[in-house]
């Protein structure tokens, strides 16, 4: 375990902020992402590529990414990705410049269907199109990471059966999307199902190639989100998800909890000697900002602690 | 894993509560235990026999016990336990047939001299007058639980040597003490502590005697607590100290989380198929009350989930 290493996927400019109902400015947006950088994330989910009329917030990612390329934000190996919904994303998405797309499904038909408007086959066609279409016209220079929603559970549907999150996560990994992250989009699950869904994707295609191309993707609505990082981990998986603060309320539940916050990530790991190549404080200290800025506390109890003993 | 069962340690009338500011009623205790009771909860540490002056929300143990009785609160199975600081604190304990009394010190000497007056050693000896006492004038009928705190870290004196813990908590179980709560007082550990000092413990005196004879007691000031329950779990560990709701804040971060919540105790084992006897939805509602009464919301991140989604 000490000596180990994780990556952190940060979300919080884009599944963070998506689920906020305050409107952040572009220069706040750009200040986060800087302050992401300079506390050393290198994996940056930076907007989505989707109807601006549906998702507000999101409404300036072009513009966001012009900015990013303008002030060079990639270089010293930080990658920035998008949500891509469908072909007209990707249009979108090539014409800025940005070349690290994100496609997502999940596991459920009446969640996607409310979602992207597709069953989860349909949307797995249209994403095998998106794929086939980078392919042919801009090789292997695009790369595709792949989200799997509601793996450990549906708002609609409930229980999901571990086999079908296995099933659309290889059929992802199939079609050449390099990363499937598989979600607890709802922040249900618990340890044992990261083992049956986590732990069977693994035993599918076996421990070193899922060590590179599965992430885990915990939301902490029921506080389950780190015990869940942890069996994921010993199982063998070193990429999760989280975002800054715990920025990112849970739609179904608002007020309450989303996303794993990246500082509640990085103390639980660091402590244990697993080094994420993150600066605690440094991070705190964006997160803290843009709290003051959302005029709220954010959830993550590692950031709470830390204000009241300042 | 699924089919075992676990006990839950219900501390929120003493250890939550007495890290409340606002003070609670006498009626509002009993009104509390009578619904933790109704929850299923029935190991309940209900007060503390320490100076009234120095700890005014536990200044009413002494009614709270007589309540108790008069109410025949303790059938079908529930035990009241009450902290006894010293061979005093045992006088009044007995004197309002309080019968299950626990002792603390901690594996700080800092700690204890500013929560006790004792250094850890002088706490040990007083325990063993503790002890003797009881034995000598009331033979086996008085039952007796100790706790380590800063197990895991202190406040004063940063890292403990897990040895350190090992060695107090043998000494505790040699004098008599039938089983002894590990804390981790600040909320600052680790599955990795977890690992060092609680299976430091049970490869110490072995995994079926410390299967009765070890509690793990962990806060959530930084969102660990739920992955420290796991870890012990898989070692062996199968009682866990939690509070109503996740009552009580951190005295050394005021605002932030202390105890670990038993609603996300109760959420993590049942959802893993892990016994716990309690059920959640009623435990929530006492823990909703106890939330308007404090004029606050309470820290557990299941309780939030389970009021935003009704």
């Amino acid at each position: 375990m000490a000596g180990d290493r994780i990556k952190i996927f940060e979300v919080g400019p884009r599944d963070g902020l998506q689920n906020e109902k305050k409107i952040i400015s572009l220069g706040s947006k750009l200040e986060l992402i800087r302050g992401l950088i300079g506390a050393g994330l290198k994996q940056i989910e930076a907007g989505a590529f989707v109807r601006p009329d549906r998702v507000p917030q999101m409404a300036d990612t072009d513009a966001l990414y012009r900015a990013i390329h303008r002030a060079d934000l990639a270089k010293g190996g930080v990658t920035f990705w998008a949500l891509v919904p469908n072909l007209k994303g990707l249009e979108r998405a090539i014409a800025v410049g940005a070349r690290n797309i994100a496609v997502f499904t999940a596991a459920s038909d009446t969640f996607t269907k409310k979602n992207i408007g597709m069953t989860v086959s349909e949307s797995l066609r249209e994403y095998e199109r998106v794929v086939d279409t980078i392919r042919k016209m801009h090789g292997p220079k695009i790369r595709v990471r792949g989200y799997v929603s509601t793996a450990l559970g549906c708002p609609y549907e409930g229980k999901i059966s571990p086999s079908r999150v296995i099933r659309i996560t290889e059929k992802l990994l199939e079609m050449g999307v390099e990363q499937v992250s598989i979600g607890d989009t709802i922040g249900v699950g618990v340890p044992s199902q990261v083992e049956q869904v986590l732990g069977g994707v693994m035993r599918s295609i076996g421990r070193k190639e899922a060590e590179k191309r599965i992430a885990g993707h915990f939301h902490d609505t029921r506080g389950t989100a780190l015990a869940n990082c942890l069996k994921a981990f010993e199982l063998g998986i070193r990429t999760f998800d989280s975002s800054a603060g715990g920025l990112g309320g849970c739609p179904y539940a608002p007020g309450a909890s989303g996303n794993l916050a990246t500082e509640d990530l990085v103390y639980l790991f660091e402590n244990m000697g697993v080094r994420t190549g993150v600066n605690l404080e440094r991070l705190a200290k964006i997160s803290f900002k843009l709290s003051r800025k959302m005029k709220r506390d954010l959830p993550s109890k590692s950031l709470q602690a830390m204000k009241k003993t300042k």
